[in-house]
């Protein structure tokens, strides 16, 4: 068995983007050199996720949209978590958004349907934050 | 290490639809000799979904409702992603009901609890589709 | 390669509830040996969920209010599944929330994040309720 394990860190400059780890994660399943196999991309921290879909910004504005809809920032007293704190509803919209994805690797490539773009969402950022790759297979 | 990888290609007469995986899934997991291991199967499409839920109709009527109030397709104005497209609640109902499972594979079968049934979720059909089978393991 | 399969049982009191797994499936880890590989976590029965959050009651409290207010549970009547059951919320609380995580093992240990936390959500308790811990690697 091969296994490759990456940690990717980000630091995000606003609270919350959508940042491609597509031709990252691409690179890192070339230098693994695993043929057949899985790669785990998960977000190390519980304010993040780590998703698939469509590369086009019109869609990731109706993301920020709906997913402030389903899970408001504001007014942050609603929450109890936000004590010392004010990112309750990240913690929200990252269990909608997911934490990881787990992508099969065939023929020593992500094998992916046409559109399939894996990104990072970050809803609580202004900070370092981890991102994992781990790769395993033969 | 043994490995399966098998494309499903459906074509759902309607814009919305759950079909089951299940009997396809099973044999494909005999079909791969592994005893022990993991069985991923996700969509390779951005608007639709492969879950893990009950088999029962009233429940799939009720996902229906609630999704749509979730994220409406109407009126589909209302986000940027349909220029030339109407579909991008296709994109956040996905997020809701998820892009892949991860089955594990003891014995030989699926281990799965007594309800547990594989779909695939549909939210932007009449086009063929396709479903990834990724089964690794020995 | 190595596997380890188990099954830990549960029986929550109340209807809903968050109960950490997160020492069991460290124990769990170490007693396969595995050094390299992945670790599914999954429920077994499909109103309920295994997710990764924060071990902070105050955000558990909001997930509480926060999925009531996606999946009301009353009035019972409004969901087509709730014929001898009334449980059909629990099944919509669980799509958001996830069926399974899937992390890492690096060195022998799972690879977290820092306050990354293993957690399972009962929706619907009150009877024996199983979670599958499947280990692979080597």
């Amino acid at each position: 068995m091969r296994t490759l394990t990456r940690e990717i860190t980000l630091n995000v400059p606003k609270r919350r983007a959508i940042v491609s780890l597509h031709r990252q994660v691409e690179e890192l399943v070339r230098e693994s050199g695993v043929r057949e196999g899985l790669c785990l991309v998960n977000a190390m921290h519980i304010t993040a996720s780590v998703f698939i879909n469509d590369n086009e910004p019109g869609l990731h504005h109706d993301y920020e949209v709906w997913l402030e809809k389903l899970a408001p920032h504001e007014p942050t007293s609603q929450y109890r978590h936000n004590g010392g704190e004010d990112n309750a509803d990240a913690h929200m919209k990252r269990q909608v958004m997911g934490r990881e994805v787990v992508v099969a690797i065939t023929e020593g490539k992500l094998h992916l349907g046409p559109w399939e773009h894996i990104f990072y969402y970050e809803f609580d950022g202004r900070r370092a934050k981890r991102i994992l790759v781990k790769i395993i297979g033969e």
